[in-house]
């Protein structure tokens, strides 16, 4: 795949999200109005959109539907928006800066922001059981249970509180792997596994190959932000640059240095690609997005 | 039915919701540790657990089997203790105590709290996913779309936005009344037809009568609600008492006057059992229940 035609296309699934998240979400007028802002403020305008990119690339696996996939797609993207909505609370990460923009208990209020993000959370689990998702009711509750297991307390839920119970300690690097596969991975492999269930149904190999390259991007990508973190500004990338290690977190930095670290995405990458070996031409977007996940450089 | 049979088969589920929310919710020792444990301080030992009472008295309308009202009503309960824990939150309504006990946030702390009650609502829809519930599985989906409606920022979540925006001013009846059909009439309505989704299919006059009963016995919930916490005291209450009138929140008895709330508690209660007539003996518990909701002590 040539990066032009992939670089269109996640331009286009990043527009379309856009359009579907604004109208999933409840209209900024509509009462209780403040609280319909908070939520659209976190949610729209933001981010790279790359849980939605895998739930698209994973629904060309099962040749989804993409107004299926959307609307599963926005489902996990609403899970990773309410995280980082209280991720970032004075309680919490106490960030004050994301996506370029002003946090939302900093644009609103603290009790806006908690109940921003809690609404937010409800409204995932309300978009993939109020549509038609999947050929049979019975895959769409599988979906409900795969987004509920991914940000559960043994999900992300679980790894932000392993996070916040390490700060200030250092962490060893299969500690620091098991964080990670909670807070990231577990939602990065609902959005594939989710993604791909918009579609037909999956063998168990096929399925387990999926999940494997879930696992390894999933993982990728942190080791990758935190590559990025320590090397960018914050202006390059829209939030506080350097936090991490200045709060005293391990970071795949801290504990394997810059070059292991790199090497280690590689790594990451080249097992995501194995992955989709069985796949053939449908895994095509999956390897092309592995490749943005690792290259990119915000 | 007798007091006495009543109050039996009420402690009855009461001891089972114990048993069952101890069962479903993850154990302490399971990592991350403090996030369970804050999850299971939340959830147990609390309450009059009138939610789940009125899914197992709904499920006799339609005889639901009582295993699975069991999980329906732990998922409801559960939903309402994550509200509890951020209510109480101090960017909230930032209260120390609660059914006698320290809230979450002062027994643990303020990320523990927020994420505990994160996690308890994603366990909530967990359950409903999970294990048969009903019949078909896409009644089952309509239970989870039934309680996500209720939980989410034009139910539960708005209604609180509603009231913490209203601290201070003073309320007129009807916006009294929008607020708590939002705040606690959303999820007590989900309460009742979700335990009677567990049994056989209810025509809809049957449905709408059901939903006349909640609606009903909602609202009374919350004026008896404000009578006792203008009457009572703490000890008594298990949670700070006339802490509404002093936080300058509007509540029945601010705006009626406490001989005015008792009587419309009353009407509300003519009205739930009203609505229970078509349904002959099959509601006789939910009739018992709008009793014990208007009528107790604390």
């Amino acid at each position: 795949m040539s990066d032009a035609a992939f670089d269109a296309w996640m331009g286009e699934v990043q527009a379309r999200m856009e359009g579907a998240l604004s109208r999933l979400l409840p209209a900024a007028h509509v009462a209780p109005a403040r609280l319909h802002e908070a939520m659209r403020y976190a949610a729209l305008e933001g981010g790279k959109r790359v849980r939605p990119l895998l739930a698209f690339a994973a629904g060309e696996v099962t040749r989804a539907p993409s107004e299926k996939v959307e609307i599963a797609a926005a489902a996990v993207e609403l899970i990773h928006a309410y995280s980082l909505v209280h991720d970032d609370l004075p309680c919490m990460d106490d960030d004050v800066l994301r996506r370029g923009k002003p946090t939302v208990h900093v644009e609103y209020d603290e009790a806006s922001a908690v109940l921003a993000g809690d609404a937010l959370q409800t409204l995932a689990f309300q978009l993939l059981a109020e549509q038609r998702l999947a050929d049979e009711p019975r895959a769409q509750l599988e979906m409900v249970k795969l987004l509920a297991i991914a940000a559960a307390s043994r999900g992300m839920a679980g790894g932000q509180s392993i996070d916040l119970a390490a700060t200030g300690s250092t962490l060893t690097l299969p500690e620091l792997e098991f964080m990670h596969i909670h807070k990231t991975g577990a939602l990065i492999r609902a959005a594939v596994l989710i993604g791909a269930a918009c579609g037909s149904a999956l063998g168990a190999p096929e399925r387990a190959q999926l999940d494997r390259y879930a696992k390894a991007v999933g993982l990728a990508f942190q080791v990758v932000d935190d590559v990025l973190d320590a090397e960018a500004s914050t202006a390059t990338l829209g939030k506080t640059a350097g936090k991490d290690s200045r709060q005293g977190k391990s970071t795949y930095v801290s504990v394997l240095g810059i070059a292991r670290a790199k090497a280690l995405a590689e790594e990451l990458r080249g097992d995501a690609h194995a992955a989709l070996e069985s796949l053939g031409e449908r895994g095509a977007r999956l390897m092309a997005l592995a490749d943005f996940v690792v290259l990119r450089k915000f």
